[in-house]
Order: structure tokens, then sequence, then C-alpha cells
């Protein structure tokens, strides 16, 4: 990551996060549309380009900013010192901002109302659990596979979260910047804005405890 | 392996176990509710996200514990002496329990009933005969890919389940700790109590035929 | 790409493009054939079979040709002085006749008339926005990925395209050979002509958007 | 492949051919009675097992006996005198006999007659050269990843048969093995005993196309 100034990281942070967003929401869109009501067939296409879109982005990107796209991912690595304080900082910032640009550009590209407030409810304690269930998976894969086999990041980062579209009852959002951009979207991968927060909660509690188990592995190396 | 204590090893063990049930069970769940009765889109999206979370889990785990997750590949690994007797208990204490641990996770996300007993009804020698063809091709991959090209073992068994799961009459349980664990939850997954005895006999079976089949190619050097 | 001569590379060129475009049209046609007119279940079998088809050929001939199959990778690779003028525009006549030949193969083998023309409409802005941002995904995906990570590039393309098919509204041609291809089969993939050029400028905005991105990352080594 | 003997080569064939029977012919089962009559919800799973396994099975014994599995693959490494008639006969007498010894093993876990001849009609020429089509594509991918990118050949494999299930309307068996093998299933994957020399005369063609292409490539080298 040291080939490449603050401005570099950030913009391919924006546009990682951008990029994420419209596939999220849009093929969220597109699933819905076509699959004739039968959500497990909406649900395959939805996970099929998630999964897909997140291999290639930390493939591009990954080299450049870490290819966090998700401010549980940046909490993690200041956890673990890999990040200073006003770097992570800036990084939640642009990952908010262009997550919801993403999520524009889905909007725009569908021929959808741009602006949008989801309806879509999820709530109760259990799928609060299901974030942070979600979010420990993806930020420890990430913290351990970084460590021992790096080259294999961008491929357990695309899988944790195709599994984790169907095995969780949430859906693993398993992101604070996705569950914020997905609420301004009224669509199959919408959150209603008061379920916002139990998401956000559940995620941060997930990226600590996966920080914490990932130094029961490696205490002395932080 | 040996970077890492036995603590450490069974810690691995259990959490890669736990999420493993989790994902097995909750997907399987999810797939039920969401597929509008057509198993086939059920069973696409439950070996989705099985397949995906093992190789995760074996890129996460498997240069600490050797990510067994599995008695039947833990046997196998002690045939060829590489794991000794009295970890090979343990190892396979920790999978049963943190395998049940995972199933109990998935009931309270998906705001189910904890303590479950299966009634799906899976018998007959058929049956059996299949698990153990199952187990004999997990444990031959994972033998032969260990030995031939250890970097590939996490996609190898990923996907040697994502076919199992459609290829045998008996869905691949192809893991004692798994079948047990399944046995605790009345869903998708589930399988009668009174049948586990004939899948863990029939996947005892091939994972030895697994072993003496290894040990064909590779005499000289167990 | 030094070891193959200019007609080598131009075979290379032609075999792989036509190869795909037989592979878009004519797993379009099988999907749409048995999919009950779940145009969902038909979607996830386009993509899987035009994905796994792009890794391929990636693999095949990238050591080759550079395997691009598509003029907005030519064109991108042009303005990064990677390759002349004149081999560009023998490159981009390889693929547009490749492909064509592609579309009537893959007619002849599912017993349809050879020489069709496309009524699939497919217009208004947003999905020339559409292909614009699919173009970008794809050429700046490759231009990263063949700077960062090399050996990564053929699976990189086809979970690119395996997304675009779900995430943009026009299911991603991003490549102006497989769009003149694709306007000659009236088929699920084809394009009513009418529509073509809006899809090809889009694409030229996407590639050319694309290059200047990968220009604010790497200025100095072009 | 040096440090195998010719038994131990000859008994990686027959396992391998036969696991890729077992779940050719045991996944169609499993598909066709669990779609609920979508044909293409059934290909997609019949589909996802073939590929899988095959990357698996190329994986465990690519490095012993080569993982031809096709006597169209041993048909390919002859012409490229890299396998004696001798052994090149052996090979294709064990992959025909382990061929329809796992259709049986398939037949047996389905609780199916295991002795059946096939009804499904599947003639025309068209058929015939979407075989030859589907065998080169096959062959090719293999003679040139193994030049070029060996590491990368079961994962090639793999996927030049996923996308085959899907592009082809003769469903790419690609393989005479298996052509004669399907003959002997009456289900979801089977083919009718008289039209099996129009596949097998297609998969010849498209074998012997495959190593003349080979060959514009790499002249000097065979």
């Amino acid at each position: 990551m040291s080939d490449f100034n603050l401005h570099q990281k950030l913009f391919a942070e924006a546009l990682g996060t951008a990029i994420l967003l419209a596939v999220v929401i849009g093929s969220g869109i597109m699933a819905e549309t076509i699959s004739g009501g039968n959500t497990g067939v909406a649900l395959l296409g939805n996970t099929l380009a998630t999964g897909a879109i997140l291999v290639v982005l930390i493939l591009m990107f990954g080299p450049i900013s870490g290819a966090h796209f998700n401010p549980a991912v940046t909490l993690a690595f200041w956890l673990n010192k890999d990040i200073s304080t006003a770097h992570s900082l800036l990084y939640i910032g642009v990952q908010i901002i262009a997550g919801i640009a993403g999520v524009w550009l889905a909007h725009y590209i569908f021929e959808q109302e741009l602006i949008q407030t989801s309806t879509h409810i999820r709530h109760g304690l259990p799928q609060g659990v299901s974030e942070a269930l979600a979010t420990f998976a993806l930020v420890a894969s990430i913290l351990f596979v970084v460590k021992l086999r790096p080259e294999a990041v961008p491929y357990a980062v695309g899988l944790v979260i195709t599994a984790g579209y169907w095995y969780t009852s949430s859906t693993s959002f398993a992101n604070p910047a996705v569950t914020i951009a997905r609420a301004m979207s009224d669509t199959f991968a919408g959150i209603r804005p008061a379920d916002v927060p139990l998401f956000i909660a559940g995620q941060i509690v997930g990226a600590v405890l996966a920080w914490a188990c990932y130094r029961v592995f490696f205490k002395s190396e932080a």
C-alpha cells in the first residue's frame, strides 16, 4: 500500500464502494423483476452478482487501498494498528458517501426514482445477532487470510458473502456503509431506516469480536 | 501446524465446525423458506452457501489446526499417523460439541426453538452406501490434494461437497459431527436420530477406504 | 505476447471471439427453452455459461493474443500504447467477423435459421449509461488486474461479466463486437439493430473512462 | 507423471472416470427429481455438480495419470506423442469399463434398476456438430492450458464443461466413455444407444481439430 498516496487510496475506496452498492442494488432490482415471484431464484442472482464483484474489486483495489469498502473492516484494521485514526475516519466518510452514490447509479440505470427511502422491515434481536455473526465471519476471514494466505483474500471475501446471503436471517449486510446506503433504496435489497442502528450495532460487535479472536492466534505480531 | 499450540488448534476446530453447521442449517432454513416449494432451487442455495463457507474456513484455519471440522477426516489423518491418538480424540470431541452449538446459533437467528429433534427420514442401505461414497470422495480428495497441491485444498473441499449435495441420494453429510448436529434440527437439513448410526457407519467405511486407496499411490511415504 | 506472430494472434482472437459468441447465443437459446418461462432461471444459466467460458478462453489465448475478443478492450490497450494502431484495427475487424460466425454456429447447432435480425428492444439513455458502467467495470478490471496480479485476469474477467449480467439494466454487453453479433440473433440474447449505436457509444465512453481512471493510479508507467 | 507406474495410472483413470459418471448420472437423477419440472433448475444442479467434481478429480489425479477420464483426451495426447499407443488403448479400455461401473453405482444409491438402456433421443447432424464443437473446446482448452498455465488446468476443464452443458444443443457429452456409459441409464442424462455413434464421431472430429489447431500455435514443440 505504500506506493499510492492518500488521495489515490480514497479514490480507490470510493470507486470500489460505489460499484459494490450499484451491484447490490442493481442485481436486487433485476433479480426481483425477472424471477417470477420465486425469491429463491432472485436471491441466487443477487448472491452470484455480489460475490463475483467483490472478488473483482478486491483484485483491483486491494494493492492500492486495501480494498476495505466497509467501515467494519476499517475498524478492525484500526484496532490492529494497521491504519491511523485520521485515515480510518477519511476511509469511513468516503465509503458512506460513495455507497449512496452507487445506489443512485443503480436507480438511474433501472429508471427508478433516484431518492428513495426503504420500507423493508428487518428488526428484532435475532437479526442483530445475525449481523454480528455475518460481520464476525467476514472480518475474521479477512484478518486470518490476509495473515496466512494474502493472495487468496479476494476469493475468501467473495465466498464468505456468497454464503452469508443464505445462512443469515438478515442476509449479511455486514457493512455499515452498505447498511446506510441500502436504507436509501425501496427495493429487494433495502432496509427501513429505523432498523439501521440495530444492524450497525451488530456489525460493530461482530468486527470487534473477530479482531479479539484473531488476537487469540496472533498475539505477538499485532 | 507447528506454530500453534493445542488450545489454539482446538479453538480453531471449534470455530470452524460451529460456523460450518450454522451455515448448513441456516442456509437450509432460508432456502426452504424462500424457494416457493421448488426443492431444486432450495438445494442450489444450500449448496452454494455450504461450498463457499468450506473454502473460507479452510483458508482461515487450515494452517492452524489442519481445518478438519470432521471426525472422518481426523480418522484418516490418524490412520496416516499425521495426528496422535490423544489429539484425535480431543479434535473429535470439540467437533461434535461445536457442531451442536452451530445448529443452535442458526436456530436462534432464524427465531426457531433452540432444542429440536429431526423427523427427516433418511434410511436404507443405499443411503448408507451413498454416505460411504460421499465420504470416500471427500477424504480421498483431501489426502491426495494435501499431498500433491496443498494450496488447492480449500477449493477442492468446497467443490467436492458442492458436487456431493447433488450426486448422492443422501446429499453428502460425509461428516459424523455434522450428522449428529443435524439430528438436532427439524429443518430442511435435518436427519432423524434413528438414522444417524447408518450414516456414521457409512462415513467410517468411506474414510477408511479413502485412506487405503491413498496408500496404493503413496505407500512409502506415510 | 512476443513469441507469437501476427497471424497467430489474429487466429487466437478469431477463435476466442467466435466461441464466446457461440456460448452467449447458444446458452441464451438453451436457457430460454428449458426455464419454463422463469427468466431468472434462464439468466442464471446464461450467466454461468458466459462467465465460465470467458475464464477458459482467457487462460487459453491470453498469453498468445492478449485475449481481447472485444474492440473496447483493444481500444483501451491502444490508448495505453500497448498495441499499435494497425494491429488494433486488424484485431477489431477479426473480432467483428468472428463474432458473427459464432452466432451462426450457435444457430446451426440449435437448428435455427442462420441469418436472423433481432427484434429485442433495448433503448433509452439509462441503457446507454448502463453499458458505459458495464464497460467501465470490465475494462478497468482488466487494466488494473493486468498491472497488479496478471495471473488472476481470467478469473477477474469471468466474474465481472457474471456480475454484469445481473446488476446492469442492459445485461452488460460491454463489447461492440458482441453487440453487432447479437443484433444478428432474434433470440434471448439479441438486440434490435436500431439500438446498437447507443450501446456502442456507451461502451466507448466506458472504455475511455476506465483508461482515464487507470491513469490516475499509474501515471508514470504507461 | 514419471513417479507412478502403469498400474497406478490405470487405477487413477478408473477411479476418476467412475466417480465422474456417478456424479453425472446421480446429479441428473437428483436434479430431475427435485426440480419440480423446471428443466432449467435441473440443468443448473447437474452443471454445478459435474463442473465441481471435474476440478476435484483433476486436482487429485492430474499428477498421477494425467487425469484424462476421456478417450477423446487420450486421443489428442496420443496425436501429440505424449502417450504411447499401447498405453492409450489401456487408458481407453479402463475409461469405458469404469464409466459403466460409475453409472451402476449411481443407480444403486438412488435405488434404481442397475441395468438400464436409455430411451433419450438425441439425433440429427446439428447434434453431431454440437458434440464436435463441445469436444473441440474441451480438448483445445486442455492442450493450450497444459502448455501455457498447467496449474490452471483443473479449473479450465471444470469451467469449459460448465459452459458446455448450456451452450451446446447436445449438452456437451464431449467424451466417448461418458457417451457409452450414459447409454446405459434411462434417466435425465441418458442417450439412446442408436445415437451413440453420431456423438462419438462428432467427438473424434472435435478432438482431431483441436489438436490440429494447437499445432498452428505450437508447431515446433510436439
